[in-house]
């Protein structure tokens, strides 16, 4: 899927947002854990309910690793069942990978090849050969860590060579090793006025923002800063969507939520008319 | 296994040698591809042949997930092959990881509880509540990457500011999280002088020193820099030494490798009078 497509997908869907797959086991409510794949019941009904309403899916690869290869089953399955079912919805790994040259081009292999994720989340640390790799196929992504939502973004993200801040200096370096059709960044809701910053540097493409909701980041902010002509954001909401209530009908709920979150995201999509 | 125990390990067998199991499909002698689990195999050679050499072992994560539940499956295997016959030996998960912290929590028990490895590295970029679910655990580490033996170590890992370099900020500050018996850095060989510029920050930790053999990195200029009055290294070596050989003496040929290089290391730590 390229950017144009992306872009058409939010408009006929009237909203950006990404569904975060997190299914940690302690929060899953407690009837599924009779079935077989707990957590791929638990997706399947969540992306069921939330499908009309996202664009995209994000698995967190965290919360699917810690099953073990059980884990990386219902992982499987999960891509599987999205790509089936809805085929049109952009996934993303959530694994922020990234090590040298040579192991990357295995992670690639392992998102790319053996799934078929359209994304992965890949952190920049090790600097251009650790993330090329995940350039080299045709309709998949790389969305690089710039800003993150956490409060350890403090840390480093804003250390600064000569008014340069290290967040910028990974987007200033790091578009010229893809385009705008193959390279998206991660910017933290929590952050929302940095997106003005951001849009100085990379104004045309695709942002996946996390943050909003659970995290505290406000939607109206990150689509004031954020939004471009061609939408160029994927909000992702997980906590505050699937875990909004654990009873028989959490994914009833869990739809309600994306479907407040949709309307709103019309909302700004129209303002800009974009919609 | 804490500090002193590590330094007691490495004097007792007067090696500082991490073996990096990074058992790439299309590498593995192809008389194992007709075993059931040839990745599993492969290393347990590996680890048999060397292990009176070697005072850890690494399995990096990328080799195993590209094969998916299975490719778990030979990480788990080879992990219990090593606690069950050589009990005394160190193992990391070179995994990279790094998130927010309820997911980094996940990621943790991944490899501190699913599994029981001593220790994992994990990518700083996130900052500090993306390393300190890590480092939760009894007698377990964080390993850190500040430097790293790359060509992309210097697209963001030398960013300065006022003179201090992103890397060195990330061992001052970092150093504040752990102790000297749970957190360990990244340094690559390729960049052994500087080796003395990050022994002024953290002159007691323990270094994780991939890069010497097949990236280019000289043992004896990180002997020079590095050590200290506890050794204070472990250089790894992968591809040097396990896919020396693809023939059916591969491990035969591995096991010389490792010797050749404990035997220099012999000589280093004897130099300084550490053996």
């Amino acid at each position: 899927m390229d950017h144009s497509n992306l872009f058409k997908k939010i408009v006929s869907k009237r909203s950006f947002l990404c569904v975060g797959l997190d299914p940690e086991i302690e929060k899953i409510p407690s009837f599924l854990l009779r079935t077989k794949d707990p957590v791929f019941e638990f997706n399947k009904r969540i992306i069921d309910s939330t499908s009309n309403y996202a664009v995209a899916f994000k698995p967190n690869i965290a919360f699917y690793e810690c099953n073990g290869p059980s884990g990386w089953k219902s992982l499987e399955s999960t891509l599987k069942y999205i790509r089936k079912n809805y085929p049109d919805i952009f996934v993303i790994a959530d694994a922020k990978r990234g090590d040298i040259g040579n192991t990357s081009k295995m992670y690639a292999r392992t998102f790319f090849e053996k799934m078929d994720f359209d994304a992965v989340t890949v952190a920049p640390y090790m600097g251009e050969d650790s993330v090329t790799p995940f350039l080299t196929y045709n309709n998949k992504w790389v969305i690089l860590l710039a800003l993150t939502s956490n409060k350890g973004a403090d840390d480093f993200q804003y250390h600064n060579e000569d008014g340069i801040r290290l967040f910028e200096r990974v987007l200033t370096l790091s578009r010229k090793w893809g385009s705008t059709d193959n390279l998206m960044y991660v910017i933290g809701a929590t952050r929302a006025e940095m997106l003005k910053e951001v849009r100085k540097i990379v104004p045309e493409h695709f942002l996946l923002v996390p943050g909003v909701g659970a995290q505290g980041g406000s939607l109206r902010d990150v689509a004031k800063y954020g939004l471009n002509s061609k939408c160029g954001l994927l909000v992702n909401s997980s906590r505050g969507i699937i875990f909004a209530d654990n009873s028989e009908n959490f994914d009833k709920v869990a739809e309600e939520k994306a479907r407040e979150i949709q309307k709103e995201m019309e909302l700004c999509l129209s303002e800009r008319n974009l919609v």
